[in-house]
Order: C-alpha cells, then sequence, then structure tokens
C-alpha cells in the first residue's frame, strides 16, 4: 500500500480577519501555483525536514462572529498593499468556497460555556469528517483579550469543569476555543497574546489529552527585531542604557489596541523578551499606537542608547515598516504544520522549540532569536530521526490524539 | 610554589592610532579603577572560563611611524567625545610611560625587509625581556593597505624567504609586521582588512612555527548590525531583494578610506558575509565617505528591502551612531588575551572560533553573530576543559609556542 | 457672447514615459471625477486665483521614440503602486485614445535636425488644429541628458540656424525640441535637468518669439525637502558642517542615472541650492543610486550635522519614502495651466516667480522654498489683477505670442 | 556727547536651570572672546539692523529656588555634552561671580503672593541700579507648570489687584513673577508653556504700563521641524494624513513634563501650529518621554504620511537629536535684546513679530516659520527705520517704559 501524505485542516478563530484571510488567500494561492513560498518558515531546508504534512494541502476553516465574506475582505486587504489585486480576484471562487467553512463564533451570553463549546467540538469534528482530514490545528487570530484574572476556576481543570457544569462561564473567549479544541482532540496554536490555551485550566486538559499546543502572540515584527539585536549587544559586552519603542498601527488590530486593557496584553508579552536577553531591566517608553490611515501596515520606531569602552555613549535606532498580516499568515501556516506534525510524534503541552515564532514562547524562557532557531532546528532533525512525519509516507492513520497511551514528552529540553 | 597569573604585551602597529591609544587608555583606566570593563567580550562569564591572561595586567607598546604622542593624542580624543576629558587627564603620566615603550616603525625605502624584519624581531624581544612577558601579542590598528597582488613569492613562504635574502622587499609592510612576529614567536591579531598574516607565504610561516593568529578586520559597526539582522531574514524565510549601506565617517579612517584603493579592501571585507548568510547575492549600493566634521565618530544608514507572503514588499531602516575607536579598543584587549590563550593552547594557524571579531573571518566561512557566538563560548569551555590557562594558574612558563611538538589544532572545526 | 474657458494641450516629450504616463491617466481621472486634485498647487486658493484654465479640460499628447503604449504602461505603474489598478483598468478606453496622439519622436541620425524641426513643428501644429486648443505647452519629461559643451552655435540664435541650415544637427535632443516648440508658438516646461530652452541659443529665440518658459528639472523630493528645511538653519543661525544626501531609486530614472554622465547633469542641480541658501559650501557626500526592487519608488536619506551655540554639535536625519512619479505629475499639469497662463498674459523668457517648482530655477537665485512660494503667490495676484485669464473667461482668442508687440515682461523681478 | 550703548540686564526665573546656566556660560564666553555667536539670531545682518543692544553687554542675574552653584551646575552640563569642558574651567570665577547676583525665587506658602510680588521688584530694581542697566528683561526658563483655571481674578486686573489686596495667592508662579516684572518696569520673555504675562489679568497690566513681552514655549527642536516642514506639505498640496510625533528627553525638562499635568501645558502648544499651517486636524499620537539617560538631549522621531496625486500614500520621517540647552540659549539672549529693543521703541503688549521664537506665539496665529521670519526681518527693518536704538547710539537714557505717552504700538500687524 503506497505511503499517503496527511489532510491537516486550519480552523481559524477569527476566520474572517485580516490574518486568517492572508492566510487562506496564501494556501490558495500556493496550492493553484500562483504564488511562491516566500515567508514560510517551514520550506526552508532544515524545518522541512522534519518530515511536515504538504503546504498545498491545507483545509481551511473556521469560527468568526462578525459579518463580511472572504472574498470581499481579501479585496480590501489587496486595496492596501497586502497582496496584488489580480490574486483576489483570480481566487474570488475558491475564497468563496472556503467561506462557506466558516462558522459562526459563539459571543458572550447567548449560550453557556458548556453549550458553545459541545457546538465549536462539533463543528470542529464536523469540518474534519467532512473533508477527511488526519488533523485539524485549532488557531486562534482573532482580536487581542485583556489578561484573564486568577481565579480558582481559572487554574484547575476540576474546577473549571464543575463551575461548567454549573452552568457558569468563566472563561475567557479565547481559551474556551482552546478548551473545546482540546476535547475535540485538536492541537492549538495561539497566535494572539490572549489567555487561550496558556490559561492554567486548560493547559492541564492539553497535558491529560495529550495534546501539544503552541504560543504566545507571534513575532512578526519589532519584537522579531528585538529578539534578532540584543544578543548583540549582550554578547559584545554593550551596557544598553534605554530602549524605547514605538508602534504605529492601523487596521483592526490597531483599534484593538487602542483600548488600554487589550493594550495591556501586548505590551507585557512585548517587553519581557528584551530584558530576560539583557539580564537586566531597561529603561524606556513603550507606545502602541493607532493610526487609522496606516491601514493593515505598520511603522515601528526603536532608539536604543548603549554605553561601550570607558563609558562612551552610542546610539542605533531602527525602522521598520512592515505589514503585519503578510508577515503573520505564513507562520500560521508554518505552526499548523509543526503542531499537526507534533501530534503525529505524540507531544504534549506546550512545544517550546516553536518559541522562535512568539513573543512570550510558552514552555522557555529563551528569546534570543538565535538561539530560537537552533532550537526549532535541532527539534525537526528529532523528528526527521523518529521517522513518524509526512516524508516518509507513514502518517499514523489516525490522528485522533491518544494522548494517554504516549506518554508526556513535551520537548521543552531543546529550548535551553 | 603558588601559581602565577601569565604577563602579557600588546604591541600596537599603529601605536599611536585612535584605536592604539584609546586600547591603551583602556588599560591603563582598567588597571587603576579608573572604568569598568563594558564592551569587553572577555570579560563575560562564557569566555572568561577559558582562564585568559588578566585584563589589567596587559602592558602595551608598540610601533608607530606617525608622529606626536600618546598624553596628545588623548586629549584629542577626549575632547572629540571617544572618552571623558578627566580619564585622559588622570592617566596623562602612565600615557607618557606607555609613550616610551613605542619604537619608530618601518617605511618604505628606508632599509630592505629583511633588515626590517631583523629590527622589528629585536624590538619585540626586547618588550618581553624589559617587561618579563610570558606572551607577546602583536596587533595591527594601522591604516588599511590596498588588497595585495598574488606574486610568486607572496604565496610560498620558500620563494618570500629567497625574494627576502636577495634583498627585494615584496611584502606589504602589515604582512611584513606579521612575518617580523612570527619569527619573534608571537601571535597575531590582524584588527585591518590589510593582508598581513593572511597572506599565504605569512600564513605558512605561522603554521610552520605553531602559531596562532586571527583576523581579519574588526567588526565594529554596520557590519555587526548585518551579521546579527541578516540572519532573521534567513531564517523567516523573507527574500532580501536590496541592501543599500551608508557609511559616513570622519577621522583618519575615514580619510584613509576616502582613497579608492584602500577602500576597495574595506568594502570586499564588508560586503562578502551578507551574501553568505543569505545565500544569494544582494543588490544595492555600498558607500564609505569621508565627512571630516563627524571626527572620531562614523554614522551608518541601512536600507533593507525585502520580500514576504504573496510578494508584499516591506522595508527596514537602521541608522547606527557609534565611535569606531571606542568599539574597537576592547575587542582588541579581547583578542591581546584570546590569542595569548590560544597560543598557550597549543593553538596554531587562524583561529576561527574568533571569527565572531572579524568582518572577513580567518578559517572559517560562517558570518552568522549568534553562530559565531556559540563557536566563540564553544571553544572557551574546551579551553577551560584543557586545563592550562591563567584560570587554574599553571601558567606554561615559557610562552615560546613550541608549535612542532603539539602538532596542527587550528580549531576550524568549531567554526561550521 | 459667454466667455470661454481656453481649451489647452499638454504636450510631452517622453509620451510614455512613468511621469507623462501618470500625468495622462490623472487628466483622464479628474475629467471623469474618479480622483480628486491632491497634489495639484494650482487649485489652491492663492495659485488659483490667477484664473488658469480648467484642469479638467487639458488634452494630451506628445512624441515618444519607445514602444509599448498608454494603457499598458498604466498597468504596469498601477502594479508598482503608483496609483490604484482599478483606475488604469476603468481609464483604459481613454488611455488608448490619449495613446493614439503620440508621434514618433526623433532619434539622433534619422533625419536633419532642421527636417525634425519643422516635423515636430507641423505635429504641433496639427494636435493643436485637432483640438481647437487655444494653447499647446511643451513639456520635457524624457531622459535627462549630460551637460551640453559650450559651442558657438549653442550660444548664439544666429549661429544655431546657420548651422541647421548647413545641415549640421549640433543640438541636444531637449533642446531641438524646445527649438521648434518656440518656432510653433508654444511656451516650454524643462521639467528634467537636460539642456532644454535654457541652452542660450533657444532661449534667445523664446526673447524673440516672446514666448514663456520655465525650468529646470523639478523639485519633487529631496531637493524639495532641503529646500524647506536648509532656511531653518540659516535663520537659526545654526552652523551647517556636513549634509550628506543619498537617494536609491528604481525604475527608468534609477537606469539612466547609473549612467554617470546623465547623473552628472542631475547631481549639478541638486546641489546648488543648498549652498545658496546657506550662504557657503557645505561638505558631505551626494549619492544617487539604482536600486531596481524599488520600482518607480524612492527613498532617500538626508544626514545634516550642525553646530549650535558655544559649538555643540547636533544632528538631523530624514528619509523621505516617495512615488517620484505622482509627485512629478500633478506639477506637470500646474505648469501647463500656468505657462499658458503667463503666454496669454504676455510674459515671455525665463519664469522666475515658477521658481517654486524647479531645482534649478530659470531666471532667479532664489531656493528658499517659502520664499519661491511667496513670489508664486505674489505673481498668481498681479495676473489676477490683470485680468486676462480664464476666471474672467476672455482668455486672448489667439495664442500665438506676438511677442514684439507686448514688450519683454519676463517677470524676473519678482524673484529676488 | 558721544552716543553710549545701552546696558542691559537678563533676569532669569529659574536662574540655575540648564537654560539659565548655558545662556550664562554664553554670555560669559562671547564677552571673554572664547566662543563665537553661532546659534544666536540677533547676529545675522537682517535682525541686527534692528540696532540691538550688544550681546556681550549683557549682565545675567535672576532668581531660584533650587541649590546649587552655577559654576558646578555648568560643570555638569560640561560633562554631559552641552559645552566643552574647558569653557566650564575658564570662565569658573566669572560664574561664581553672576551666582552671586541671583536671589532666593518664592515658594508657595512662605508669604503672600503681594508680599513676593514686592520683593521680587524689589530685587529687580536693586539689580538694575547695582549695575547701572538701562533695561532689564525677565525670563522664564522655569520648570513648566500646568494650565491656569479661569477665575475671576485670574482674568481682571482690578480683581487680581483686590484679590492680592486680601492676602490671597492666586497667581500661578510664573505669573507672579511676570506682574511683578511689569510693576517694575521690565519687558518679559515667557520661555516655557508656563501662564506667565499670558494669563489675561497680567497681560492686561502689561499693556497699561506700556511694556512689551514675548512668549510663549521657545521652539527649539521637533516643533521647529514642524513649522518649517508643514507649510511644504501645504504648499504643494500634499494631503498629510498622519503625523506622530515622539520625543525622547531626559534632564530636568524631562523629569518635569513626565508629570502628566505639566506635560499638558507642553503638548498644548506642541500640538496647535501643525493644524494651524496645514488647515485641518491631523490623526497621529505625540508623546513625550522621560529617558533619564539621555541626559541634556533629546531625540525626537516624527513620521509624516501623506498622500498626492491619485491616492498615492508616501511619508516622511526625520531623527533630530539636539541639546535643548544649547538650542535654547541662544535664542534667550536674542530674545532679551529684541524686547529691550522694544521697550524702547514704545512697544507694548505680545510682540507678534517675535512669534519666531515660540510654539505659541503670542499676539498671532501664524505658525509658518518662513512668515514668521519675513514678520521678524520686516519688524526689524521698521526699528531701524525709526532710529532709535543702539545702532544710532541714542538710547533713550531712561528706560522705565513711559508707555502711556507712546501710545498702543504692539505690533500684531506685521504677523499676519
Amino acid at each position: 500500500m503506497s505511503p499517503r501524505t496527511p489532510r491537516i485542516g486550519a480552523w481559524f478563530i477569527g476566520a474572517r480577519g485580516s490574518v486568517a484571510t492572508t492566510a487562506t488567500v496564501g494556501t490558495l494561492a500556493l496550492r493553484a501555483g500562483l504564488a511562491p513560498s516566500d515567508g514560510c518558515v517551514t520550506e526552508l531546508p532544515p524545518v522541512a525536514a522534519a518530515g511536515l504534512p504538504a503546504l498545498t494541502g491545507i483545509v481551511t476553516g473556521g469560527h468568526e462572529i462578525g459579518e463580511g465574506s472572504l472574498p470581499k475582505r481579501a479585496e480590501e486587504l489587496a486595496a492596501g498593499g497586502v497582496f496584488p489585486v489580480a490574486l483576489a480576484r483570480a481566487l474570488c471562487a475558491e475564497l468563496a468556497e472556503a467561506d462557506a467553512r466558516i462558522r459562526p463564533g459563539t459571543a458572550p451570553g447567548g449560550e453557556t460555556q458548556r453549550a458553545a463549546a459541545r457546538r465549536i467540538q462539533d463543528d470542529l469534528t464536523a469540518f474534519r469528517d467532512r473533508h477527511g482530514l488526519d488533523e485539524v490545528v485549532v488557531v486562534d487570530v482573532s482580536s487581542t483579550e485583556p489578561p484573564a484574572a486568577e481565579t480558582p476556576e481559572l487554574t484547575s481543570l476540576d474546577r473549571l469543569e464543575e463551575a461548567l457544569d454549573r452552568g457558569e462561564s468563566p472563561l475567557p473567549a479565547s481559551s474556551l476555543y482552546a478548551y473545546a479544541a482540546f476535547r475535540a482532540g485538536c492541537p492549538v496554536v495561539a497566535f494572539t497574546p490572549s489567555p487561550g490555551p496558556a490559561l492554567p485550566a486548560v493547559a492541564e486538559l492539553a497535558r491529560r489529552a495529550g495534546l501539544p499546543w503552541a504560543g504566545s502572540d507571534g513575532k512578526t515584527g519589532e519584537t522579531l527585531l528585538k529578539s534578532a539585536l540584543a544578543p548583540m549587544f549582550a554578547h559584545r559586552a554593550l551596557a544598553v542604557r534605554s530602549w524605547a519603542s514605538v508602534n504605529l498601527l492601523g487596521g483592526g488590530d490597531g483599534r484593538t489596541l487602542a483600548d488600554p486593557a487589550a493594550a495591556e496584553s501586548k505590551l507585557r508579552t512585548k517587553g519581557q523578551g528584551l530584558e530576560t536577553i539583557l539580564g537586566h531591566p531597561v529603561d524606556g517608553p513603550m507606545h502602541i499606537d493607532y493610526v487609522a490611515d496606516l491601514g493593515d501596515w505598520k511603522t515601528a520606531w526603536d532608539h536604543v542608547s548603549f554605553e561601550g569602552f570607558l563609558g562612551t555613549r552610542m546610539s542605533l535606532q531602527f525602522t521598520w515598516n512592515g505589514c503585519d498580516s503578510a508577515l503573520a499568515a505564513p507562520l500560521v501556516l508554518d505552526l499548523v504544520r509543526l503542531t499537526a506534525r507534533a501530534k503525529q510524534a505524540g507531544r504534549s503541552g506546550p512545544q517550546a522549540p516553536l518559541g522562535f515564532f512568539f513573543k512570550n514562547p510558552a514552555g522557555t524562557e529563551q528569546h534570543d532569536l538565535g538561539e530560537q532557531w537552533r532550537a526549532l532546528v535541532d527539534w525537526c532533525a528529532e523528528l526527521a530521526a523518529e521517522g513518524t512525519g509526512a516524508a516518509d509516507g507513514t502518517g499514523d492513520g489516525d490522528g485522533t490524539g491518544d494522548g494517554d497511551g504516549q506518554g508526556h514528552r513535551d520537548g521543552t529540553g531543546a529550548g535551553a
């Protein structure tokens, strides 16, 4: 019997948002041969070596509470320069099909969280069955939520279940989706700083179910640069005296972060890496500003003041002009492939070797981009050696996440 | 008998230049407790672990063909903001003493190169004996020379010796100093892009004499940043379409590089790292401009245009405002300690693990700063394990580089 | 009989180049009500006050030696982000019509310059007659030429005519077009640094024919900024010590300027304004680099080092990211309206009050942007007071430039 | 009888602050011939033409509530790079003399404002008498205060006097000093955004007393640039869509502005000019951040997004690296000369032609730097024509501001 490439699904929470729309356009463009895979880390040889499900075989779906349609959202994003107008038009029919796979999300107040979780689970199972998918990965690319309070039912799975049984709705939305995903046997990718699977009670569920997850908060722009540059200062023994950061961003992301409560989540995850790498607190303001006219684009300016030999004061400034959706979308597809592979290889819990992709890497304190890259590559080599992936064509023909039988291998060892 | 810290000498070619003067001020300031060791890589724990000779024990000397004096040069540099005026004044007497250890350099035409080499050797031996030094490291921090032609006598040690015997003077000055240094049993640090010890005939001498050397062209500013940032683009699969570089610099370095022949050496070493890291040629101009009013400071601007997912075009710019002498001086001291240690540990030839410090690393093609850092740290751990360094206090009490007996261990394996 | 708005023609030399194509798209878009007049100086009240021919009434034509078509060029420019793709598509039919009005340009060697001039004249007359135009303004937006030599036949109109009669071809192409334009009674706009109408023999023809012209070299980007910023330093008594300029540009303009001979014209006109405003020579390199991947966009970086009270050294940097065609096109339309109006008002020779638009303003040494603006506004007020323009609807019903009868009013007085 | 140059005094509120100390060092350095007058607008010929009191003849004094001494403050500022260390040392004795002319300022609660005002008046009179000064100008360079409330006693001079008579203390400190200054017949310069002489009740006193004043908030850095650049956008019909501003500053000024209440005054004066010049509200954040390690230096980054022809979106960024004290000090001396001259010429009330120097120009809405320069130059020419200044040596030999007899000429006409 000839080996078969595993088919995987990417299920987006926020399925008509900028990132999900761009990722959906991307999968369709790649499948149609209309675009190269620039920006996809998993196509680089040392990562592809892990034996990953095919990039062109990803089927998309998701939950969404907003109006609109994928073809229309794609038109808007193309007009804003995120990808060519011609691409949006060429893929109009396929986008309409993808749009039909999107299901209504859950909004506060409409149903109990127990009921909502069941409905989400059913949606995931139906999606898997209808499309004959080996794995479905749930990816949160919805709007950022404020940090969650630390109540007892959010820190213990048993207490959480009891609360849900009592008809209570204690979970932040991102964690409700993660809860339902794990219940449905799906790996989870937390691409925003929202609590999601990192909430202790939900993380406990992942461990018990033997399911892997990755997070949190995709590292796509200014923080990416920080994690590439800060090690330079540290390793050259240059004393960073202040590091000021300004982010101007438009679009939906900017609007959400104009709300101080939501911005708090983001600023937390943005700030910690720098101090971890440098080994000391660093002075300097960090601003996230909503500037409507920037659309889907972001401009960040950083000013670093540092001291060298004999107290000489020097400075570095950089300006980053990037399109967040275009930077995030390929990473989302990378993470879908990698977490699907992690599940097949029996990994569970937070996947530290995927810290390369995140501002706030779960399961590790490593923020140095070079070290994160090495951890990722080492992990991929390890998976290649285990030989259960797509490259050798065996798959596991099951994909339902029988975590109990496989023990707890969460890969944190590689993260240093 | 109680263990003894090895005493080492740093012998500068260009001993009253900006870098040598700043390094000299630095050793004196560190010894007097007037300055911290910011900017010294060898004081970071994973590097210090190698068991290095003390930073405060370095005695300086050197050759110089120019006029002036160290106290006066120090005043000028302090006025230009390289270090505090108060420091130059406080160390005036010590600088005058250091100045007295500087010997006249060799200029073209005055004597045969055979005679000049002997004179240089004698200067080095006298310096070592007078100050009871265990090792003397020769560091080239003089003005950049044009690239050397590839004549037969420069590619074979035997032919070189014959030419010198015939009274010819085929060597570029930097290589003449390196030749004499190796003859005197001294390790060499090539901190400029001049040919120096990298000239095949001279490199052959180092191998035969079992002596280590490190080079070429200290990586202190814009190229340092490139080697920190380029891996980010590579590992994120972002396609760099152009990378433009502009360097505005004043001072002696700027003046030298205003000469296109000298600039050619510099542009060569600056350009190659980027393409090596990215794996493909990169479009974009690279300028080095002399702007007198900038004094000892350099401002560099780089503009990187790159393409992400679905062809989205984005950009990164950075501005670096640095003081080259203040950045270079501590690295020079680091390299003196590390090459002295390498010699004690029996290493010979180009020291690839020291590639971290150079634009054009000898003995390796590795330009990725993170990988270079790891190679350096691994090498230091290896030296620590061998246990012959200052940390365990044994020294070798000899320091004459008995390379023949130890075989050829040049550490290139660690570079990868 | 009710007054009539004068109808004017814009005749582009280089009619399928980026600037002419964008200007053509612009006139069509404005007429169709598909775009606002952002970027058009002549729509600002104090300039519009001059009583100008309507922006929406401009008919375009031109000469071109290159292949291609306006609809195709417009598609390419839209893909490069110069204007929306939707606009190029919506105007496809009108662009094809405009393309049909383009005539073959003259290339060296094909015909004598006397014959070429007659052919160009005939083309201009035919264009005017066919479309019932009151004025036709010839605008040079073709590739930059090297500076012209100063031969006798280029410095005197009589000698030039003799040379042409002898079958010689002494004129640079830009000046040949300007010569033919003046012979056909058309005002000329020199939007490039090429010699064009500024060549003494040709400028003499304009004076004799009583025809106005404007030039040279549209001030659209970095030089515009310089002329806005340099007065700040001058008026605040801040001593500018160096001003470094780097221009990265792609597209046809970049390719032309990669040729050092052509770049010389550009660098000449770019450099002089700064020194005129500051009143002294200024150190610092000026680079124009061709970076193919930037397409129709230009990124310029300037670094200004200046000294304040008690010798304190400070700096200003700016980065300009502009689309040259989008910046130039509305100015071209402005100049068409203004020179047509100047002709109707009997102005002849170089129009100093239009220096606001140029790097190398003809007829004045004034480079300070604020002063240029005031000179423009004053001139418009003067024209308004004279009351012969479109605003009062009289026109002159003739438009053939009977310079002899009108005396010599070239407006240079207003520039100072 | 030979004419005499008027002798003038500069009386600083905040006399040991960075700006006052730098200005004091400056007057001493200029008098001693140790520094040129770079940065002094009043030395430019069209301004000097007004016939101003000599720059080298200014005697300094002032009020201060803080500790320390001028020689020590000067040492600190020199160490921070504001001016050369050698200058501070060379002027040590003169600085000690100047320090002895500083009197204790008034702090809330210690005395009634009526008593404080009398004491301040006495200090001013004593200063004038002791040094034989023709004019004493009071300059507020103390810390920024929050905006003042609009109570009845602050909007009418009569009510204010009644409140003071009742022993109340309704005035903000800056206005108390201005009140006392006017009572003592001194012109006032409001170099900070504090209410000072702009408070309606105090401004009324100036008018009644026939005394001139100038303000508010010295335009030294980022706002200066805005007022030079914004007219370029306006006059080129480029639609500014957003303008983001970030100011990083250390030193005392930064610390004060870290207090949101004080920052409010500053942000108000910074923001309004841009909208006035552009003629419409502009989106974009404006931040003032205290970054301790920047010392007396300020780095500002501005990002301007604008739209040109056919909706093309472009951007301009600038980075300003300036030393606020070094930029402010010469302007303070300029304003002392100009307001002294204004008083001699019988001007009273807010001097609109001095708007060139201020973020929030009193008596005019003109923010365009070029127009402000022209208004200043015109005013100087007017004063020159009146011929009562220092240039013709007559002075008025009195200097007590007999405003009543001269009528009300406040110069607002020139501001337009």
